[in-house]
């Protein structure tokens, strides 16, 4: 029992406030004898970091993750390994109205009556800056799964914000990193620009749906009945900040399939089994089938708006909310690797545990 | 770690095969002194219960659940509660086909990968039959609370069946109880009845959505980041035969909204903050607000159908499969009871983190 | 976190009180495909049952061991393995004393104070017989293990009976299961046996120490810091009931030696590195070095005495205590068994940890 | 399941390594609003802390523990207390024949062997520098403990080093800090000098056994059967580096006892139930009786000592170890704070189980 890790076997932890003297992630049970650097993990981070672009916060951070134990010489030695961004960026102002007042859609309420006390600069432990330590710890989860699944991907994306729909017809993978949407059509990131820019302009924000895929993963991972991949997977996904819901394949949209629209029928392969269809995500009864595992979730537009909205205060006078500073119009961008990471962290997870629990050893088939 | 266990400090391992001798729950946690009964446990496990009407599969199973430990006298003794129910209606008969072929949609092929053996008798450990002892499990839950949180309510009820929608404008929670669909809603039973009857005739299945209401659970249960009462709720729901969706509040649905719609904004009543919508579904930063929480989930159609599948055997040959049997046409109708259980379980579970960690204090408001 | 589960990967939760409809013990992590049977697992259930010298408790129950769960056509399928034990032999009798009564040394006080209510027949919970579920869930593991490890042993064996010290010039592992008190010396089996009878005549009991050792145990099990094999079988064994001490290999002697006394000598051998001594018990930084495990428990004098103590009743008032009924006068010597299938379990669960980490490879020497 | 966690609700997590730049301890699970301070922990470390006398490692290191995040204005927030201290003193050095070599009766082998590499730099991971981190997270519980639980002390101190053993009739707890062998008798202190002083110039060590007592605890602290107070402090105090046996009360001098002498007999006292002896040291059936909980354990000398010994390399040659550098000649004296601090911890820990399952509530007697 933990409220701050994550993970079975694979276990990280992570900790640190939005505006302390640092955050970072304590990852327990990493394989050894694993190539790790502080290079490999700042890609990682780098694709999170707010600051550039208008699309996200303003914030300046260099996010540089320092590691501080658990790696010698360049490799993993089996014991906890500590990653460490330090807050460089932590302006002195004076947080008198924060500290007093619960902005509406935040945790500021909720954790002032279930703790007595909070961290109320910049959001503290519930501040979206918390995901920095997770793309940290799932940039150990990738130097792990490279090289003991080299054919697995992992790859995430915006399908909508707002208004905004991907079109799936120009699904074109290799542009995701070549936009601040994390979006695959090039055709569309003029008019996605052009939509949040209005919404900020008009100090507003808005949600966003985000779909992850991991391609090559092993056949056989996951564990009925209370250790599922989907489980884990679904739990994983709305511990991120802004989370609202999340689906495994079909989905939401399976409440409406009749049972032979929804059986992804099976013909045997030159490899092994393979499926017609992928309704299920590739997961079947919790564990995988070797298709592409796909999730999707939604986060919740931003709750720090420059728009005022009724709330109260710690003395329980009415009040008018309105949030200045450096917000996210859409904080479902940044989901995007954060989730990424929450995916390594998920399939590695599952590896180690069914090594434990087979050997890794499979049923055959034919 | 564990694969067949659900929960922080509540915990509940359900064990057993649909036609083994028995199948149970071992409850491990529960606080000391409680009124529990075999009759008070039957009443949730009576809901659940297959063979009550054409809508749900013919197995006729009573389904008696036996206390075999932890309770003395009529109260709980804070040691492990066993919950048991003996499998009366395991028909012998010849499984051939079943063991030999997978089912498109079903787990039978991921066991058999990962397992190399699998008990193929009626689903064995992925037969929704597991359920049953969850909702035992989830009546001690229950018990619990209603000693410690005498306000609270969980309910359940069906808001789509493949075509079919609840119209909520003509919610009557008071009907839920009176139609085997826990559809609240008496006007539509009859055309619900028709359809779910045509698609079972016509040798097919339907998904479902299903939502499950908890109101009067107090503030400040949920622990971040990791143990999130969301993300737990998510976590318990997925784990549910055939979930293939979760949302909380507005769920998919925030991905369209903006700031300024979500917010759910917040006034001074005479018993605390009271908030104004709530498009949260009852939770902020994974906190309780004392807003009824609002959990809604998918359910895939029934993977076993009589209309034939392509498919495969353990040879590797291409077959064709049917599934004879006594199968729910809509699975998704039994998951109502399921997920009343998983929610009382993880309330009860966040309660007694609560406890542990802050003793049951909240911060003051006013 | 669990209060009635033991293990980390192969978990065991014990349930049931002595005098309840049944006890037994959920096994969870089992790696599948391992031969099981009722038969295999009741060898090591008989060897602990009661009722079969007067050298332990004349409670006549046969503890025949049903197999409910997770084991088809002979093996088992990866999911939990439920193991239920009937009580046959339970006396209706009246209570009334022992369950107003506290019996000192006993854990009657401390449960009424826990947990205001207790199951007082036999007593209940903290009853001896809760070490049947763990020697039936020490039959599962020593089943894995003889699949997995076939070179393994574990043998226990009684060092010490009150002022009777094993001389350890006639140890002859051959004669352990040749006498009731699992004495590796059939020479002084009379002597401890005219001894142990003395005190019981004199409505008293006795102390006693066990020792436990594995050998053929790979090298590399254990995982520091906190999950070292030495911590988790010092753990293990103080679970018994009534344990006061664990020792590894010199144990408490350790603090007499001098560095140059203690260190294990090294020399490389055909298989590898080999020990001149063995003074760590086989474990060295919590992990194993694959000489022999050794471990050694002490174990207090039954409490139930038919000497009259004084002590309190639940009204406060003074009392003097005579325990009549069937009690081992050594509880010491029963815990022989138990204290085996503690082993197996640890040792097995330290080899599925190691194999979700590194995959059971090892580091070279030479 | 974690290898480097200890503790169920109140979890540490330590990490780092000897020579690594830093090393320290994540505290997740503390209660919110407890007064806490660096200078509060900074107590516990500089007991704890080398080069303070001859009689322990001459390295010097001001073991400046840094709170980097968990604590808001002098109080902990709820959220994960991330706890570091930085390695001041890491001289550059040729460490070629310890990465190399394995000292007898240390973990380098065990290491090597597991994960196939190691941090040799002055033991790395297996070095007792990681207690360091042990006593910074024990000064989060003395903090937590000081608040819940004021009437509570935890005092450690030597009982044995080598041939030498404290003499109890001349037990002055006040003295216990007085000297560098945390002994309770400054009468035998100039004895223990000499001695210890001429084992370090013998070049050699010498083991040492501790004992800690808590009084002032709470009935009822312990949850049968697998998380027991006493099986929990084994477990603890048995992951202290080149600890080799743990006892609780009598400890193994138990196996000695008759049920007549080992029984503690109870009266009535104007507060509650009172106890004539404390053979039990304090736990009865895994639960605390409110007696003073006793614990005593055997530490090994150190085996990094200048006698040569036999032993091989990472080649398999055979070689004569002989460790240079600073290193204590009995690390039994640092392990009185490495002990408290487990007490605490383990104390608090079972303080918060218990809140959760009970409430705190206790039964009646009278």
């Amino acid at each position: 029992m933990s409220y701050n890790t994550f993970g079975h076997l694979f276990r990280v932890t992570t900790w640190g406030e939005s505006h302390g003297p640092a955050l970072g992630a304590t990852v327990d049970g990493c394989p050894p004898g694993i190539e790790i650097s502080e290079e490999f993990i700042q890609v990682f981070l780098d694709r999170r970091r707010p600051g550039q672009s208008k699309m996200t916060t303003q914030r300046q951070e260099p996010d540089r993750v320092r590691i501080l134990s658990g790696v010698f010489e360049g490799r993993s030695t089996g014991t906890p390994i500590q990653l460490m961004i330090e807050n460089t960026d932590q302006r002195s102002k004076d947080y008198g109205e924060i500290a007093r007042q619960f902005r509406p859609g935040h945790a500021d309420i909720t954790y002032h009556q279930k703790y007595g006390i909070r961290d109320y600069r910049g959001g503290g432990r519930s501040s979206a800056r918390e995901t920095a330590a997770r793309v940290a710890a799932g940039g150990v989860a990738q130097a792990v799964l490279k090289a003991l699944v080299p054919e697995l991907t992992i790859t995430g994306y915006m399908v909508q914000m707002g208004e905004k729909h991907l079109d799936r017809s120009k699904f074109d993978a290799g542009e995701i990193l070549n936009n601040p949407f994390f979006l695959p059509d090039a055709s569309a990131v003029a008019e996605w620009t052009d939509y949040l820019s209005a919404l900020r302009k008009g100090q507003n924000s808005v949600g966003a749906a985000v779909e992850v895929v991991a391609t090559g993963c092993p056949v056989g991972l996951g564990a009925p009945i209370y250790a599922k991949m989907d489980s884990d997977l679904a739990a994983a996904m709305m511990t991120i900040n802004a989370v609202k819901g999340v689906e495994i394949g079909e989905g939401m949209a399976a409440a409406a399939l009749t049972g032979t629209e929804n059986a992804d029928e099976i013909v045997m392969g030159p490899n092994g089994p393979q499926y017609l269809s992928n309704h299920a995500g590739g997961i079947l009864g919790g564990i995988t089938t070797g298709q592409p595992i796909v999730v999707r979730f939604s986060v919740k537009p931003t709750s720090s708006i420059l728009t005022p909205r009724r709330s109260i205060n710690t003395a329980g006078e009415a009040v008018e909310v309105v949030t200045q500073g450096r917000h996210d119009p859409c904080v479902g961008i940044r989901a995007v690797p954060v989730a990424e990471a929450m995916m390594a962290c998920v399939i590695l997870d599952h590896l180690l545990m069914d090594r434990a629990q087979t050997g890794g050893q499979r049923g055959q088939i034919g």
